[in-house]
């Protein structure tokens, strides 16, 4: 495989479960004080806009890593809403 | 121009000005305990990556979202370690 593909399926991976540590310490934690809800709130709709754009060009690698994307940065937006 | 390149450019733009609410607020804020270190860390190792990808593959779209990404993204990671 091109080292180039293996350089940006690394990068797409990290980028998408980035997220993952920050739910997991905002469920323990239970308090959002120092996140930003506008943060999470341009996160949200600008990963659905891609969750979009992956789906009008059928593009699986685009769809899948802006699928679990949606997932994580919706939990963290809800407890953002919850925990204000 | 079509309309699926539209959707592309402002998922581009929301995803990758999202992180400088959080810039700001941090700044103010001068507080970080509630944010997650890993999420910063591993989103600046990912979004580095696609930068290198970007270059790489000379795609001037991914060079510059990311080029500004890693700048905002490096700066909430920064203040993570400065405020710990």
């Amino acid at each position: 495989m091109d080292y180039i593909i293996i350089v940006g399926m690394i990068a797409a991976f990290l980028s998408t479960v980035s997220s993952l540590p920050q739910v997991i310490k905002t469920i323990k934690l239970k308090e959002t004080k120092d996140i930003s809800f506008w943060m999470w709130a341009f996160l949200a709709v600008g990963i659905f806009l891609w969750l979009v754009y992956g789906l009008l060009k059928t593009d699986l690698p685009i769809i899948l890593a802006n699928g679990i994307s949606l997932f994580l940065v919706s939990i963290v937006l809800g407890l953002k809403i919850k925990y204000k």
